[in-house]
C-alpha cells in the first residue's frame, strides 16, 4: 500500500518529498541536528517572527514527541505532519500578532491558540505563560512552535490512550515515564 | 513554623541560606536564568564533566518542573532540593564515569541511574538514551541532569497521583496537559 500510495502522489507531494530527500540526507531520516538547520534557515528569511532560533534541545524535544516509530528521527510521513502543523501555526502567529511585536503578547495568546486549535482555559494559558513566554509575557516564535508541537503531541497521546472516550486515562508508571519523558 | 525552623538552621544550612540569597537576587527566587549561569560557572570549573553548557531552553524546563508553587521560579526550599539531587548526581556522574571519558556511555548508564534511585527497565534506558544522549549512546552532563530532575519530578508526581498506591493513576486532560506541558 505504501508503494501504491507512492505513485499515486499528487504533483505538490512529490515536490516535498524531493524537499525531504535533501533534508533528511543518505539515512533518509530528519535527526534533531537537521530539523535545527532547517527551522533556523527558515526563521533567517521572516524578519518578522521574534525568535533567538530554535536550540538543538528544543529540536530534541519535537522530534521526540513526533517520533511514532521510535527511531529517533523523523521518517517522511512523521516529518510531513510536523511541516504542516508548522506552515499552519506560522500563519496564525502572524495573524494573530495583531500589534506587529514579532511577538504573541499574553493577551493575544488565547486567541492564537484557539485558531491553532487549542481551546484551553484560563489556568492553563497562565501556565503556558509561566513556561514558555518571557518575563515580560511574550512568546517568540521558537518557544510559541516548541509549545504546540508538544501541546499537540499531548492531546493526540491522551485521545489515543482515552479508549473508551470518558474523559479520563489510566496510566501504569512504564508507561507514565515513557510519555513524559520521551518528549 | 518557618521562622522557628530558620531560627534553628545548621550551620551548613545558614551558608546555604546565604549562597542562596546572592544567586537569587532582591526577589528571592531562582528564575531560569539565573539557574542557567549558576550551573554553567559550576561547569567551568569541572574539566572531567563533558557538556556543551546549559541551555536557558534546560533551564526553564527544570525550573517548572520544581516549581511546586507556580511562580515561574525557585524559592529557598525548592531551589534547595534541586542543589542537594545536583551535588549527589554529580557525585554518581564522575563514579560511573568509568573509562573517564567524561560522558556517560550507553553501558555505564543503567548504573549511572539505578545509583541515582531510578532502576529502570531496558526498553525505558533505550528509551532515555534515544531522547538525551548524542548519536554515539553517550550522554553529556547538561543532558544527564536535565534528565534527572525531569524523571525525579515525574516519579514524585506519580507517586502523589497515586494515592490508594495501585500502581496506576487516573488523570482527566486538564490535569494531562499541566503536568505534561509545565515540564
Amino acid at each position: 500500500p505504501v508503494a501504491y500510495a507512492e505513485q499515486h502522489e499528487s504533483d505538490e507531494e512529490k515536490q516535498f518529498r524531493r524537499v525531504f530527500q535533501q533534508l533528511a540526507g543518505d539515512d533518509l531520516e530528519v535527526s534533531p541536528a537537521e530539523l535545527m538547520n532547517i527551522m533556523n534557515r527558515i526563521i533567517g528569511k521572516h524578519a518578522d517572527l521574534k525568535t533567538d532560533g530554535f536550540t538543538i534541545e528544543s529540536c530534541r524535544s519535537m522530534v521526540a514527541v513526533m517520533d511514532s516509530d521510535c527511531t529517533g528521527k523523523l521518517g517522511f510521513h512523521e516529518f510531513k505532519q510536523l511541516w504542516n502543523n508548522i506552515k499552519k501555526w506560522q500563519g496564525v502567529y502572524k495573524t494573530c500578532d495583531k500589534d506587529c511585536s514579532g511577538f504573541i503578547g499574553a493577551d493575544e495568546l488565547p486567541e492564537a491558540f484557539r485558531k491553532a486549535g487549542f481551546p484551553l482555559n484560563d489556568q492553563l494559558f497562565q501556565m503556558l505563560i509561566r513556561r514558555y513566554s518571557d518575563e515580560s509575557g511574550n512568546m517568540d516564535f521558537d518557544n510559541y512552535i516548541g509549545c504546540l508541537v508538544r501541546l499537540d503531541a499531548m492531546c493526540r497521546a491522551f485521545k489515543t490512550l482515552d479508549k473508551d472516550n470518558n474523559g479520563t486515562i489510566k496510566v501504569n508508571v512504564e508507561e507514565w515515564i515513557q510519555l513524559t519523558m520521551y518528549s
